[in-house]
């Protein structure tokens, strides 16, 4: 167990309570400053995601030259992916929210990965059956966020391999095994597949340019967690001569539970709000959610409570706060003591329950097209 | 360098003068004895190909069982697999001419890997556009020795992976690290594709059954250095639901110039005969092949010569012997010092020239139907 000031991340564990500067440090990725928040909105057509300008992607790499490039006319595409091992909850909608909003303002392709192998390689304890169907429904959930038919492209792994492999072959030729052992902390028991997967991994942020024949370049947003899977990608893209993709990174979600981040696996249910919870479940869980509020409400109305630990000031944060006039007055309630954690409580499931509603309905509508979004052929032989 | 009792034969590695009972007990193989020949014979309807009659196939693991299988009305199939580096040669025909010859006496359907994959992440040098093209050069060469359409399926691997992932999945999640670093010796530079790789030449192995859905015996005659790969298949063959792969081993072939085994990369043109050289070639390699005559005419006439240790009687024994009458006067003649190597080398010669012509035709006729043999889709997807 780290101590309180250690903290573990990467893409199979994350431990203890995470300094985020310090890790940026450690990692060496790059503050994202005023200045390209500035020029992001301006390029976005004078607006912000709520993600992007409450500081829950606080980092990057590469992010200024690929703006560069699209001020100059080269457009990129955005990746990111999921290693389906159960229900979608919010802190998923983290990642893949930016992407529908980077999609719509830069109208660029987007690029889903669904990790079915590797779910199983990681042993979730779940079979091949279950884990494809959760592929399945986990791509409806995403594709339900408004991303664009028309511009959004899925490779499910274990359905997607003869268009992802030919070029997964040149990927896994510049991976040496002492540098996965390195990144990912392998073990001698580790399984072959496990081993090998980064390099499919790798191949969506390439597959763009081996299908066009010209560079163009990738951003993925992603949690920091996984920054270590695509520093493996920046250092051999050079050698297979493609763009290193750019990366946007996230804060990890906290749970409800207040202890650690919200996962999937190897966290009770309670510590996360899937989209699939019935509304009972729902009220259930925020109204157990921990909060950053005091002992007693005497205490809290006079010292006031702490949102930076608090699991609900976290959703209103990620999505739920419809307005940054309203992510204020939450911020500021709570902080002074005017705000109780009840009150916010309910506030907030009356934001919740419509969005879970309408998502419901939207995802049913995806599974008219969601299939014809899966690439199933190479672009070429080679 | 291994002294001269010291030999390595691993899939990536042979060196030194092979022990051959030695290297049996090495792997822990079972011999293949008088009786179970005398069986093979009458189950292949009185005949038994030179390749056996002759010794050249010499060890197994578990024929014994799979030919009760088989007389009890369980047939089983062939598999074998080539990694296309540069043309065929003569060596190859013993791993592919045996499948073809049980082909044809017990009609079961044989699946060939080709495993262009493999060729470079091992670095052969090659670019993946000539690997892929040796991969169709060396089919119409496997085809050509008298394969049965309907009964022969290839797996190319690069073109064939939407047929093999779904089971090299499972595969995969059988087989730590541990085990391809011991069984292969692998190195921390190894590439995550080597590593991964044996995953993928175990799924011909079980990819009938998972077809089938029923238990489908396996029978793999290749070179005793492939053994390595097809113990870790038998290693996972039953917690997966398979049954293990029986093997048939073949010794390794001298090479012309007399130094190790025949090899298509790492050896000089010349310790090879390809069945794409032009008759000059051919009649020049031969007339310079090393042999295991005498120094001196008189010598040869007085003491005899050598048969075990010489690459043109390597020749006659793995095919050019039209009959075993002939071999039987080709080896008692080089014994005895009547029949002298320029003479032996011309009477060769007679054999190979026909064989070339007649083969070179045939390969140009299997170029309509070979990729029809090419198995692209998986029987379910998962």
């Amino acid at each position: 167990m780290p101590g309180p000031e250690e903290f573990v991340v990467t893409p199979y564990e994350v431990r203890g309570r995470i300094d985020y500067d310090k890790l940026r440090e450690q990692f060496g990725t790059q503050a994202i400053t005023a200045e390209l928040l500035a020029r992001l909105r301006r390029l976005a057509g004078g607006e912000l995601s709520p993600l992007l300008a409450r500081g829950i992607y606080y980092s990057h790499r590469d992010l200024g030259a690929l703006l560069d490039g699209f001020e100059h006319g080269r457009p990129f595409f955005l990746y990111s992916g999921r290693g389906p091992s159960g229900p979608l909850h919010t802190s998923h909608l983290v990642q893949f929210e930016l992407c529908r909003w980077i999609q719509e303002r830069f109208r660029v392709p987007m690029y889903i990965q669904i990790t079915d192998d590797e779910k199983f390689w990681a042993r979730s304890g779940l079979s091949r059956e279950e884990i494809a169907r959760w592929g399945l429904e986990n791509l409806y959930d995403i594709l339900a966020l408004g991303f664009d038919p028309k511009r959004t492209h899925v490779f499910f792994d274990s359905r997607s391999i003869a268009a992802l492999y030919p070029l997964a072959i040149r990927v896994a030729r510049k991976i040496p095994y002492s540098t996965v052992k390195a990144v990912f902390g392998f073990e001698p028991s580790t399984n072959i597949g496990l081993v090998f997967y980064t390099a499919l991994q790798s191949v969506p942020c390439f597959w763009p340019s081996w299908a066009e024949g010209k560079e163009v370049p990738c951003l993925i947003p992603c949690g920091v967690d996984q920054d270590p899977h695509f520093r493996v990608t920046r250092d051999v893209a050079e050698g297979l001569g493609y763009p290193k993709p750019a990366l946007l990174h996230s804060q990890m979600i906290p749970a409800l539970t207040g202890d650690g981040a919200m996962s999937t696996t190897g966290s009770p249910a309670d510590a996360a709000l899937f989209l699939d919870d019935p509304p009972a479940v729902v009220e259930r869980k925020v109204r157990n959610a921990f909060t950053g509020g005091r002992a007693t409400v005497e205490e809290q109305r006079r010292l006031g409570a702490t949102p930076e630990i608090c699991s609900i000031w976290a959703l209103w944060r990620t999505r739920f706060a419809e307005s940054e006039a309203k992510f204020q007055e939450v911020t500021a309630g709570c902080r002074s003591g005017s705000l109780l954690c009840g009150e916010c409580k309910a506030s907030l499931l009356e934001r919740i329950r419509p969005f879970l509603r309408t998502h419901a309905e939207a995802r049913e509508r995806t599974k008219a097209w969601a299939e014809s979004t899966i690439v199933t052929e190479a672009p070429r032989p080679l």
